[in-house]
């Protein structure tokens, strides 16, 4: 029990932040979703990798408890490849060189055992491939969908049609703008919450997240950490803290979303903390825990009066 | 009694936002902190104006019980003149216009009933007015400083010298990055209360606010508006509601400070709402604690427990 279905890329990315560099190391929105919300469910993770995907990375996986029968392998393909440079304050990236390779062909069918997942995070992916999932699901509960500016950009239509049909919608403040069309965030929410999903999160990197419903506003300030090193990761580790967190609870009423919100910020904050996947890797329960905590007396304050 | 000295500009302003423009309206760091301040205590306000300054403006805060025997007017010259354009998102500024007219000559010395203030807040002018302001309180309980980049680059010394000598620091993402040498903010605020303030708050914009102390960190999302028209004065009004609610309080502790900045942040979101002081003037009391009880809700979230 407790699985939720992650479909999205696994890949090789080579980052460059002020803090160093790593070359062809293991990530991909898949990969991060699912080892952050192995903390709290089993991971079914649904992917396309190349001959290069190293196995130790599938076998981490499983040892997490994920279930990889929804992974494609390609012996004779190459896995996708992403790479990118960070600025100094490392709220803006630079991607230098994408290649898709076998990722081009990622038309996932989903394995019988799968189609019954009641949580399900479609990372970001075309909008085509999010819809084709959707409608494989039998029994959906809560499904969460991520997308990117070039999804709005160049496949508005089917964008759209995925927003009408999920549950969540998570977006970063440039992108809900665009969506929007309107600089106001609240106002942005609101337009975009009328195309269909009952909640959006507000991603908005340093600053924290916003959970937005029509009736309630919900707002957290980021962990706070002295040390940032890579910031390749934490949407996604945000988005598998969530939904592992609703399937552990197996409940999606505000009280829960709220509190997945901070599960999906404290995955974030580790995950930022090393490149690639090893500050994630080095999160377990007990941290996580702690750090929800040091979150809830964060923004405690007295009620005030005069 | 709950007496709070306000230092700084009382200017005239021309803003231009994608929402509209005003020509010549009454603005400056001292009219937006006494206005917050006096919803909840007695502003003593220092500054100067020129000839043009209009009477109802002054008539308005004392309405408002401010006492103005530090304010210096000098009929033959022009008061503080600023004139500045905001870009798309609001969260950019670009200053057209800067004249300091009679500003320049702005050396206050204090009243002799304004010198026992225990409360004050010294708004962003020259440093080394700051200074002298500090050299002539007898018996100063919780100083507040505001500053800028101009004096972060150009008057770094005597800067570091006021941060010395005040219990807290207001200062934007971006000053706080440049003040400290490092993009962290979280390092950042730790470098800077090395240099000698108990707190600093940080302030994001539509971000929000961080209080930091060498044992606590503090954070709050902004309070969402669907209507934001003109950012000016956001921050002046947030400092005056922060030492209003502390003078009111007549305590320092860190619940006060976490509420006073609770207080700060829904002074400045009223303060938004419409053109030069028009939002600000219209938060009552009622409004702001109402406000205030929104914002506590928007954070609530139950402990988290796997």
């Amino acid at each position: 029990m407790h699985e939720v279905l992650i479909v999205g890329s696994m890949a090789l990315d080579s980052v460059k932040t002020p803090f160093g560099e790593v070359d062809r190391v293991v990530g991909g929105a898949a990969v991060y979703a699912a080892t952050a919300a192995s903390l709290m469910a089993t991971p079914r993770v649904v992917g396309i990798v190349g001959g290069d995907f190293p196995q130790e990375a599938l076998d981490f996986l499983v040892a997490r408890g994920a279930d990889l029968a929804g992974v494609k392998r390609v012996p004779e393909g190459k896995s996708f490849y992403w790479s990118g440079v960070y600025d100094y304050d490392l709220n803006d990236r630079e991607t230098l060189d994408t290649q898709l390779n076998v990722f081009a062909d990622f038309h996932p069918t989903l394995p019988e055992s799968f189609r019954q997942s009641r949580y399900c995070f479609l990372a970001n992916i075309q909008p085509q491939v999010q819809l084709s999932v959707l409608e494989q699901l039998e029994d959906a509960r809560f499904v969460m969908c991520d997308t990117m500016n070039y999804w709005i950009d160049n496949e508005r239509e089917a964008l759209l049609e995925v927003l009408s049909r999920v549950d969540l919608a998570l977006l970063n403040d440039t992108e809900i703008r665009q969506l929007a069309d309107t600089p106001n965030l609240a106002d942005a929410a609101r337009r975009v919450l009328d195309l269909g999903p009952d909640y959006i999160v507000v991603k908005k990197g340093e600053y924290g997240a916003a959970l937005v419903s029509r009736d309630e506003h919900f707002g957290i300030p980021s962990y706070p950490l002295a040390h940032v090193v890579d910031p390749t990761g934490a949407g996604d580790s945000f988005a598998g803290g969530m939904i592992g967190f609703l399937a552990h609870q197996d409940n999606c009423q505000s009280r829960d979303l709220r509190r997945a919100v901070v599960v999906g910020t404290i995955a974030a904050s580790a995950s930022i903390e090393d490149f690639g996947l090893d500050g994630l890797k080095q999160l377990h329960t007990s941290e996580l825990l702690v750090r929800c905590d040091g979150l809830r007396e964060m923004v405690q304050f007295e009620p005030i009066r005069l």
